[in-house]
């Protein structure tokens, strides 16, 4: 008799592919990636190395393995479909990633579903640009609706002046740009959870997540002194979205808790997570073992915590040299209980290159180990 | 400028090897595996396959890493003698796995420091073997000085006739065997510490292990209801091997309660053990973290546990079809707290192939769930 075996197939490179190979090995998941290119992050785990928008490379891989699913968004729903025809489980599916690859569908749908969100158009000239500015306390937040991440593809803007670049070349933008109300906000969150393919969800406790230049630095989890109020409506929205969008694997709602008491949803991610890397030594079961559970629809695991606070503060670039391992040998002496990742990257500055966790009962205590090694690991 | 990389080489394919591959791509430490054979546990991990008996084949492996450590203790000590003359780092050295390869020379060597043991005897004759039995309550137990592990290459005898294979044939074993008393224990114990090469060494909380069939069957972390004068006198034994023997990495000392309230040395492991499986989950750091801590000569990481109470049970081969994966959706819907682990290795009878932690508070609870899990497990 053959032995079973479980094969999921992880299309890109990236340190979240790189993460999933952990609980792959751990439980025994036979995990492949297919990779952009060789010495990736996820290298150790490449069966494949090729171009993913290109439909022949993702059957090629997709025949290795019995479910699909993600590092990024980034892969074109063309090849998707293509794939789902071919009777390929693609988790989370071609409907749901659409959502997620753009930004003005994503609106446009939560907008249908009734969902808290910042007021929102669909700029198609410079005209309807400032009337929205004007209506909006004279600023406003400008989106490329596909493919912008890490504050890319973001910008502040006052005057369609400032947006004279992208309005000129809309073409490359589909047409469209999305504008958002510029949120006074007091604080971010984020609700983790993870939907398998039958229907079962389990969320994480709902996290803060602190950004420097538009990219996610610090994470509290929980998120500290959130009312029992804002609690439920922050899990309502994001069981709404989950089940409404039909996501399965991890879903991130990335929130703002406006200064007026408004929750209103910000981004969605539909794959692992920064505002989740703290469930790795934070959770009994991290992201990116639910993840592959998930889409292998397989029963998720419990996500209670292993100590009442984590911290996660990530490790960005400083230049082209410090890929953060020369300094382990201060920061490991000076924290012990800091769980340090790196991903293997090459340094470039401001660069997600890893991030640091500690676990532990008091939350200033686990905040300023964290903070204290990741200090020590930034200056090389 | 080109950034550091820390590259360790692991000889031997096995789980344990398979084990040290995640925390190595948690910190971002490169880790080759040198394999028997392909296909083995630490596959994803292996960058060559050969017979590490050969000199040449090992040598040519060190050339790729920084330190070479082991899955195992079957590595002639002429190949790792060899090695050392090159310059390169072995952790733990030679002279200290001599001792655990060869146990008559761990009886001598812990004889010489006055650590307390079973009574032992050199065994080169039936005459001898008999008189033993005789001083020893009638039985002893007899094992092969070399290559024996999980209950193979020993014996329980009452006569000399017991061992007339192994007598006969006794230039097979360098012309000796190793007789020892067969201890009326309560129960067996073990301590897991760590060492680093520049000497830091930090223990984990003493473990109870469970034998079935001479292999282990389950660990309870901590051990529970240890008096107070037994801690320190276990603690000061494996800290005592540990110094004496020149150990780094992680060494394993397993002991025997005895009736009559001795604390007995059983056998040493100079890498990570059974014993430190529940580590992964149950520690702030893991012994397969530690075990790469220590042999990099880095500051080892805090061993404090994660929760009060830590269940680690095997997975034991059942047959040559279960390779547990099948029961996985039963097993992960009855047990969503259960840390289920297999190892990748074909399905066979008694094999050790995976095992599963539970971490809670309550030892109870942690001990029903474990075992709940890898019943379901077993049965496929």
């Amino acid at each position: 008799m053959n032995a079973k075996v479980l094969r999921v197939g992880v299309i890109g490179g990236g340190q979240l592919a790189r993460m999933m190979t952990v609980p792959a090995i751990n439980l025994g998941i036979e995990l492949s990636v297919l990779a952009e290119q060789p010495g990736s992050s996820a290298a150790l785990a490449t069966t494949m190395v090729g171009d993913y928008t290109q439909i022949e490379v993702a059957r090629e891989f997709a025949n290795t393995v019995d479910v699909i699913t993600f590092d990024h968004e980034h892969v074109p729903l063309a090849v998707l479909e293509a794939l789902e025809a071919d009777g390929v489980s693609v988790q989370p599916p071609s409907k749901a990633l659409a959502f997620a690859q753009n930004k003005l569908h994503m609106r446009q749908r939560l907008g249908a579903l009734g969902l808290p969100m910042p007021a929102w158009a669909e700029i198609q000239s410079a005209v309807a640009l400032d009337a929205f500015i004007a209506e909006n306390g004279g600023e406003a937040i400008l989106k490329t609706p596909i493919g912008g991440y890490d504050g890319k593809g973001v910008r502040v803007v006052r005057s369609s002046a400032d947006a004279s670049d992208w309005l000129e070349n809309i073409g490359n933008f589909g047409g469209s740009l999305l504008a958002e109300e510029k949120v006074d906000f007091v604080r971010e969150l984020a609700q983790l959870s993870a939907r398998r393919l039958s229907g079962e969800s389990k969320p994480w406790p709902l996290v803060q997540t602190i950004q420097e230049n538009g990219v996610c630095s610090v994470v509290l989890a929980p998120a500290p002194e959130v009312s029992a109020e804002t609690l439920q409506r922050t899990a309502d929205i994001a069981s709404a979205v989950a089940e409404a969008i039909g996501v399965t694997g991890v879903l991130a709602v990335e929130m703002f808790e406006a200064r007026d008491g408004r929750i209103l949803i910000n981004e969605l991610a539909m794959r692992p997570h920064n505002s989740g890397h703290f469930s790795i030594e934070g959770s009994v079961t991290s992201q990116f073992e639910q993840h592959l559970r998930a889409v292998l629809d397989l029963p998720l695991g419990s996500t209670a915590p292993r100590a009442t606070h984590s911290v996660m503060v990530n490790l960005l670039g400083v230049d082209d040299s410090n890929n953060f391992v020369q300094a382990f040998d201060k920061a490991l002496a000076a924290h012990p209980e800091a769980k340090i990742h790196t991903y293997g990257k090459g340094a470039r500055a401001g660069r997600k290159m890893g991030h640091v966790t500690v676990v532990a009962d008091d939350a200033a205590h686990a905040l300023a180990q964290a903070k204290g090694a990741a200090a020590v690991l930034l200056q090389g």
